[in-house]
C-alpha cells in the first residue's frame, strides 16, 4: 500500500501486498492512474476466493468467467478514454437479497431456487453506474431472517459470522473483495461486521432506494455497506451519495454519549470491559445517556412489526413452502398471523414515538457510542448471537457505523457501534474516522 | 352587497342585505375599511341563529356572550391600530371535532360530555391568528361516523343535512355564519355540502395540521372548508395558506375528465341527467375517464382502514361506553377487531396502489368532474345518504371542491364535485371558479 502511496508503479505494489488485500480507495486510484488493471485486481480476488471459499462459504453464486469478462470490459472502457465512475474496475460482492438481472437472486431461500429477475435492484444499478464489478452474490440467511447461513467466520471457521449479511462481511474480511453490499432490518449488517471484524456503515433510512431487494418492513429496510476501513466505507457510500465520498478530519473531539440500549443485559463482561477501556482512553469526555424508558419496548416493537409484515407477505403460502422455511421464518409468520390490526397500529404508534424520542437524543451528542454485539462471535453450534444491540437504531432509521476496535477474551473482534442522528450520515462517518484514529493511538487491545 | 361594492357606507349595506347574508369577503373588507364593525356583524349572525337554531339545530355549543365579547375585542383591537388578520372580525363556526380551549369539545359523543381540552387544535389556532371569531361549535355525528346528528337540512327541515359536518354546512347555508370549518375522512364535508347546497373545499392531505382534532386515520384526515361561494372558500383557505387567498380567472378552459367512481351505481337518474346537462353546456370538451379497475376496491379499503383504526383507538374501552356508541361506531369497532395485522397491511398496500394510480389520472386532466352525492338530500327517516362519491378521493388525499350547481327532481341542490391532483389546491380552486362562472352562464337548473 505504501508502494502505491509512493507512486512507484505496479511491480512494487505486487511485491508489497497482494492486490486483493489493497484498500478499495487504493485500487480505484491505481486503476484510474493506470498503475493497475481491473483484470489484474479481479484475478487476485478470484484467486483468493478459489483458495478460501471451500472453507468460508461466503458466496451463494459466483461466475468467474463473467467476472473476468467484466474486468476486461472495464479495462477496454478505460482504454477508450470513456469517463470512469468512482468505483471503476473494483470487484465487489452483493448480498443475495438484491435482484440482479444476470445472476440468480434467491434471497437465501430454497423456495426461490433458480429465480432470475429481469431487472437489477436500484442499489445494484448504482454500483454498475459507479463502475463497480459485481463478482457474485454473497450468502444470506433465508429472507434475511435470524438463522445461520452456510458461511463460516473467516477469522475462526468454528465460529459464526453472524446474520444475515454474513457472506458480505466474511468476503470483505477475508480479502475476497474490498467492498460488499448488505442489508439491515434489525442487525443484519452490524452483527456480522462485529463478529467478523469488518467496518460497516448502515446509513439513515431512505439513503438509497430499496426497490428490487428483500424489503420486509419499509421503515426498517436499509442497505448496509461493508469494508475494511472507514475511508473505504466513505468511498463506497460516495457511490450512492457523492457528498459522503471524502471524510475530513474533525476539528474538535465529538460529543459522544454512551448508551446501553435494551439489549445490554446480554453483554459479556469482556466486551463491556473492552468498551470501557476504549472510552477511558479517548481524548474526549463521554457522557452516559439514559435512554427513555420507552426504549425498553424497542425489541418487542421490532419483532412485532417484522412478524406482522411476514404474515402479510406470506399470507397466501402453500403449506409445503411454509414447511420448507427455516424455523425463525416459520415462527415469525405464525406469530404475525396472531396479531390483530389494532396490535399492528399500536406497534406503529410505538415506533413513531421511539423515532421522536431518538431524535431528541442528538441535541447534546454528535453520536452515541455502544457495542455492536453483546460479545465475540459465537461458536457455530451456539447459533448466530443476538442482534439486540442494533435493533433500536434500525427501528428509528438512524445511521450507524460498526468499527472492529475491540477484542474479546478469545481475541476475536467486537464492534464499537456509533449511532448518528437521522440524515447525519456524513458527520457520523467523520466521527467514525476520528474514533478509529483516536483508538489506534491509545491501543486498547488486551 | 352592491352597496358595499359601491362603497356607500354602512347605512346602505344594512338596507340592501342583512349583514349575516353578506359574503365573508365583503364582511372582512367592510370591517377593514371601517364601514362595518365586527360587533354589528356578530349581532346579525346571533340574531339569525336565535331565530333559526330551534329548527335547524346546527350548533352543539353556543355562547352568545362570549361571541359578543370577542367581537367587541376585535373592534377595540382594530381601533388601537393593531395589524388585522385576513379574517379579522368575521364570525365563523367550528365543527365540534376540533379541540377548543374555551368551549366544550365533545366530538358529538355522550362519552365525551363536558370535555374541555386545555389546548386549541392547530386549525383553531390558525383561525384565531387570522382574526376570525369562533361563534360556537357546530354539530357533528359521533366521532364523525356515519350516523345522523341532530341537525336538519335548512333548505327542507324534513330532510337530512348529510353527515358528518352537518352543523357546519347547515350554519353556512342558513346564513348563520359565512364560513365554517369541517373535517373529512370519507365524505364528511362533501356530502353535507351537496345536501345543504354549500360550497365546500376539502384540500389535499397535509394542507394543515390536524393536531387536536378527531383523527381516525391519518392518511384520510382532512379539514373541510364550507362557504357560500368559491371566492369565500379561497378567502378561507388563504387563512391557512396565503397563496390560496385570491383565485384568478383561468385563461383557457380547463381539461376536465368525467369520472364515475365506484359509487356510481347509487346515482339517481335526475342527478345523472343534471350533471349531463351541465357538462353538455360547458364551453369545454369533457373526456370520459375510465378509472382503473383497482378503484372498484376503494370503498372496501376506506372502510377497512377506518374500522382497523377504530378498533385500535377504542381497544381499551369499557363495555358500558361501547354500548353507548352509535350503531355505526359499534359496528366499525367490531369489524375492525376481526381484522388481522396482515389484513391491515394489505389494505395499506391497496391504498398506496390507489394513490399511485390516482396521481396518473392528472396527466391528461386538470381536474376530474363527478357528483358530490348520489342525489338530493335524503328524507330524515331514510338516513344520511351515501358518501361513496367522495371516498376514493379522500383515500388518495386529493383536493376536492363541491359546488351546488345542480338541482334534483325536488328542487334540492346536488353538488358537482371537482377533484384535483395532490397538492394542486390552488389550481383546483381556479377550475372551480371557472366552472361556477361557466355554469351560471349556461343555466342548468331544470
Amino acid at each position: 500500500m505504501n508502494a502505491i502511496a509512493d507512486n512507484q508503479g505496479l511491480a512494487l505494489v505486487s511485491n508489497s501486498k497482494r492486490l486483493n488485500e489493497l484498500s478499495a480507495r487504493t485500487i480505484v486510484a491505481a486503476i484510474r492512474d493506470r498503475r493497475l488493471t481491473a483484470t489484474s485486481v479481479m484475478e487476485a480476488c478470484l484467486e483468493r476466493i478459489a483458495v478460501r471459499e471451500p472453507q468460508v462459504k461466503a458466496w451463494s453464486f459466483l461466475d468467474a468467467d463473467l467476472a473476468r469478462k467484466r474486468a476486461r470490459v472495464a479495462d477496454e472502457w478505460q482504454a477508450a478514454g470513456l469517463p470512469l465512475g468512482p468505483l471503476h474496475g473494483l470487484p465487489v460482492g452483493v448480498k443475495d437479497v438484491f435482484d440482479t438481472s444476470d445472476m440468480p437472486s434467491e434471497y437465501g431461500s430454497a423456495s426461490l431456487r433458480g429465480r432470475r429477475p429481469t431487472e437489477d435492484a436500484d442499489a445494484v444499478s448504482v454500483l454498475h453506474r459507479a463502475g463497480a464489478l459485481i463478482v457474485g452474490k454473497t450468502s444470506t440467511s433465508e429472507f434475511g431472517m435470524y438463522h445461520p447461513s452456510p458461511t463460516h467466520n473467516p477469522l475462526d471457521l468454528s465460529r459464526s459470522p453472524g446474520v444475515s449479511s454474513a457472506g458480505s462481511a466474511a468476503a470483505v474480511v477475508d480479502h475476497m473483495v474490498a467492498l460488499a453490499l448488505g442489508t439491515q432490518h434489525t442487525a443484519s449488517t452490524t452483527l456480522p461486521a462485529s463478529f467478523c471484524g469488518a467496518f460497516a456503515f448502515k446509513p439513515s433510512l431512505g439513503f438509497t432506494s430499496m426497490r428490487g431487494s428483500n424489503v420486509l418492513v419499509s421503515r426498517m429496510a436499509h442497505v448496509g455497506l461493508l469494508a475494511r476501513s472507514v475511508d473505504d466505507l466513505a468511498l463506497f457510500a460516495g457511490a450512492f451519495d457523492r457528498r459522503l465520498a471524502e471524510v475530513e478530519t474533525l476539528r474538535h473531539p465529538p460529543r459522544l454519549g454512551f448508551a446501553r440500549g435494551p439489549g445490554w443485559d446480554l453483554v459479556s463482561p469482556d466486551a463491556r470491559q473492552a468498551l470501557d477501556r476504549l472510552v477511558d482512553g479517548l481524548p474526549a469526555t463521554v457522557a452516559t445517556v439514559d435512554l427513555p424508558c420507552e426504549f425498553d419496548m424497542a425489541l418487542e416493537v421490532v419483532h412485532g412489526l417484522l412478524n406482522a409484515h411476514l404474515a402479510y407477505r406470506f399470507s397466501a403460502l402453500p403449506e409445503e413452502t411454509f414447511r420448507s422455511f427455516c424455523p425463525p421464518l416459520q415462527e415469525g409468520i405464525v406469530a404475525g398471523r396472531a396479531l390483530s390490526a389494532a396490535n399492528y397500529l399500536e406497534l406503529e404508534a410505538m415506533a413513531d414515538r421511539l423515532n421522536a424520542l431518538a431524535a431528541a437524543l442528538f441535541c447534546d451528542h454528535d453520536a452515541l457510542i455502544t457495542l455492536s454485539a453483546p460479545g465475540e462471535a459465537t461458536r457455530l453450534e451456539q447459533g448466530p448471537g443476538s442482534g439486540a444491540m442494533s435493533m433500536p437504531w434500525s427501528l428509528c432509521g438512524l445511521p450507524t457505523v460498526s468499527l472492529p476496535l475491540l477484542r474479546g477474551m478469545n481475541g476475536m473482534p467486537i464492534g464499537v457501534q456509533l449511532v448518528g442522528r437521522q440524515g447525519g450520515d456524513r458527520n457520523l462517518l467523520r466521527v467514525a474516522a476520528w474514533l478509529t484514529d483516536a483508538t489506534t493511538l491509545n491501543d486498547v487491545l488486551p
